[in-house]
């Protein structure tokens, strides 16, 4: 265990996270820099998220001298500040009060039919818990990556080889920019009123809660994430979509048994949806929502307004000092070497757009350190697995049905419950927190869809809606991208009752020399 | 979808399973035979459980013809009837009955303090679900996989390539041998006392709730399963075991988490234990254990014992028929093409003995298929993944640290939590279902690590605890065998909260020439 004159344990650093986001000018910079050490820094990193703290660890790693400057008082970024960790946290208690509803008065659930339970509570106990994972991260980055770093200190930057923070000029070899990106803004009258939230003014600023309505304005990922969220407190939840929702889902059965067990819950999905005012009360409070759809127009009544319209990269810094080039949505452009339009300064994360997932943050990050340390890199994303949450995880890896028709001549399609009379209402699959379902309510507990190509016997798409499989896919997927074939598959050795039934299915057809689908 | 005067929808083989259960004799067997076919049996297989199913339907799958006869209505075995599935609905049970404890009286969960909560309930929800498992199984069986089976009729082997089950002679090619284990029994006065179960007795006798005290008897999976489940209702539990818990854990910190926070939970577990008697009173109900332990004489009271001290297999039919050979332990010996002493009788799954897990069952049986169909075939189960559940999931694969140093120089370990002066009580690991704890109770978020081969570069050893990640370690046992390296490792495509931190784990240090620890 590290110690010395500097050290702070975690609990430390938790503690001075807290009084630096309570009263950040009295804290002052967060300083962890060697000034003894005369070496030019590799590259500068503005910002220690996701891939500012990824890129300079795998810099520092190489032997090279990344440092990071970020104006909040912690590494890691909005993930465990107000994005990925808050969304984990409300999909587990949606996946819970799921769970409690739907055997409310039975065992030892309490009965909450009819009872709307806290939002605020929850995003206290977030508040109360995120400096947690904060500590953790600069501890981390501090005593076992050996980062230096400058925190509680927005950077500015002078040139493509200079930044100044916090009163002092820090020169480089290199810039890398990681300023991430932040909720796109809700284009119609009323955006502003209080009540009007984004997923990062929920965890800031919620100060009471919710009335018994909630609308959500999107379709997308945090849209439909937190929505269900909302929906499992017991509240009603409209959700206006300008298209249709769950769309990234790529196999079509598997989005239709996400949304009807949206549906089910209870959530109002209104597709085709403009919304064309938020209505406010005489307090400056959201009163109602006015949205124009094919049924016409529709006002509900509400306080509390939730908008997921994408992510907005923060390339306005880097544009005014250095006038780096910007694609039409506004990311930094970058090459394969995260290089952007000028000279030595490269760019990585969400700045430089989709997709805006944490894997390609972190990778963008080390590619780009890689590069600075005078390797040669390719990195575009590729073929990755993706996930969302319902109430349930959704995890998907490659094409949908449809897609792998139009591709392939010779389709396979292995899936559990199967196509039979009783519809989904059997019991298969059963798994890691599905058993309840499986054994009371067989319709609740999942679907999941492999998809082959029959003349390779590849696999090309997995789909799955349940529970304790998301992980499962980052490995399958790195299994599939090497042409993972269902004679491999079926010969894998299985962890029973596993929640992805792929490897047994494979194995009950992998005999088959003409594969047949099942 | 099939159709057809014997088609059955899953809900028509629930109702048939269902009264056959109830009345064996007057549903009579269950018959899916082509009778206007004239092909001799590749193979009867003795067994319909995931030996002899999986077996039957590789064999079908390759053009074969087998033949399942069991003395049940229904095919896939004791896993869904009293083993896997229960273990998983109990265990389902123990996380949330750990979180609802844990969270008591706070957000919606509630006052369970002092508290016991029904086992007999949830065992009643078991049995009225156990059958939609087994609908299914009989309904793909039949209509998907086109296995003829006789059911609800136990066989008796004639010779090695005939058996008469149902007043009907059968004549096959080969004979499989698929009859699986039971628990072995407890050795000790009053062991057959009412209220003294095993895994298979709890499900099918189970008639009233236990009082406020349970003994187990056994450290091994099933024992701390149970035992877990039985705590989590708000019991007292007192585990008596021969040598150690968890001892099939491989890692040593892993355990010790794990066992630490099973007392936490406030399970007593009594190392070195031998019972030496269960007591009984005057109405022949167990009434306390006594054993001796290193601390002396025990004696608790209890009207419930429930023991789990390994499986036997059930050799004897086929020993007295067939007088087939046995290894010390009572299994059937077989050779690397599961053929056993007698030349065209072959044996798989549980009754060729250890490891008795599913991967191995399935698998024997469609190595024995492929055997029988002419194939040279190889089988022996090597580097298997596994897993337990405490109030958690554990899973494993590979070395434990302290192996892996007795094997390897330069072995480096890549964990969460670090080792800090704040030991486990720091806000990471947080995924699936541990974000309240990660949040709110750091120290309950879990433990994993990732042990390395410094020199080579290559995963050894992987090791959790935690929930939603049993299946990632199929996937990931997988690439490991495959000689998968860190670096490989860090460049996988992560989903972010996933709930094992391995991929951007080894990326923070995969930029290293010379690996260290973190």
């Amino acid at each position: 265990m590290p110690t010395g004159p500097s050290f702070l344990s975690i609990s430390q650093w938790g503690e001075l996270i807290e009084e630096a986001l309570a009263h950040p000018q009295a804290v002052g910079p967060i300083r962890n820099i060697r000034d003894d050490d005369a070496r030019v820094f590799d590259a500068i990193f503005i910002g220690g998220g996701a891939a500012g703290r990824f890129g300079a660890a795998y810099m520092r790693a190489m032997g090279g001298r990344p440092l990071i400057v970020d104006c909040w008082p912690f590494l890691g970024g909005s993930c465990p500040h107000n994005a990925c960790v808050p969304h984990h946290l409300f999909s587990d208690c949606a996946a819970e009060l799921m769970l409690a509803r739907t055997f409310a008065g039975e065992l030892w659930f309490p009965e909450l039919k009819g009872k709307i339970t806290s939002i605020k509570e929850v995003v206290d106990l977030f508040r109360k818990g995120r400096t947690g994972p904060h500590a953790v991260m600069n501890y981390q980055s501090k005593e076992q990556l050996d980062i230096e770093f400058l925190l509680n200190a927005p950077a500015r930057i002078v040139d493509a080889k200079t930044v100044e923070a916090a009163g002092e000029i820090f020169s480089a070899r290199a810039l890398v920019l990681a300023c991430g990106a932040e909720a796109a803004p809700l284009d119609a009258p009323g955006a502003h009123l209080a009540g009007v939230h984004t997923y990062e003014s929920i965890v800031e600023t919620l100060g009471r809660d919710p009335g018994p309505t909630i609308v959500v304005i999107g379709g997308g990922k945090t849209a439909i994430e937190y929505g269900c969220f909302f929906n499992a407190t017991g509240r009603r939840v409209v959700m206006l979509v300008r298209h249709r929702p769950l769309e990234l889902i790529p196999d079509a059965e598997t989005r239709a048994y996400g949304l009807d067990r949206m549906r089910e819950q209870g959530i109002e999905i209104i597709e085709g949806a403009t919304v064309v005012e938020i209505a406010g009360d005489a307090s400056g409070r959201v009163a109602g929502v006015i949205a124009e759809t094919a049924a016409g127009r529709l006002e509900v009544a509400t306080d509390f307004v939730f908008h997921a319209l994408g992510e907005r990269p923060r390339s306005h810094m880097a544009v005014e000092a250095l006038g780096v080039d910007l694609d039409a949505k506004g990311a930094v452009i970058v090459d394969d070497s995260l290089r952007t339009s000028v000279p030595g300064v490269y760019a990585v994360g969400d700045l430089i757009g989709a997709p805006m997932e944490m894997f390609k943050a972190r990778k963008s990050g080390a590619y780009a350190a890689r590069a600075i340390m005078g390797e040669t890199v390719s990195y575009r994303p590729s073929d990755w697995p993706d996930f969302l949450h319902t109430h349930y995880e959704v995890s998907w890896l490659g094409l949908g049905e449809d897609a792998a028709r139009a591709r392939y001549r010779n389709v396979v399609v292995l899936k559990l419950p199967p196509d039979t009379p009783d519809g989904l209402n059997v019991g298969l699959p059963a798994g890691d927190r599905t058993m309840l379902y499986a054994m009371a309510r067989p319709h609740m507990s999942g679907f999941q869809k492999l998809i082959l190509d029959g003349d390779t016997r590849r696999v090309i798409g997995a789909h799955h809606i349940g529970y304790g499989a998301k992980d499962a896919f980052q490995y399958l997927n790195a299994l599939v991208k090497r042409g993972l074939t269902i004679d491999e598959l079926g010969d894998l050795d299985e962890l029973f009752l596993n929640p992805t039934y792929f490897i047994q299915l494979a194995r009950l057809r992998a005999g088959q020399t003409s594969l047949t689908s099942m």
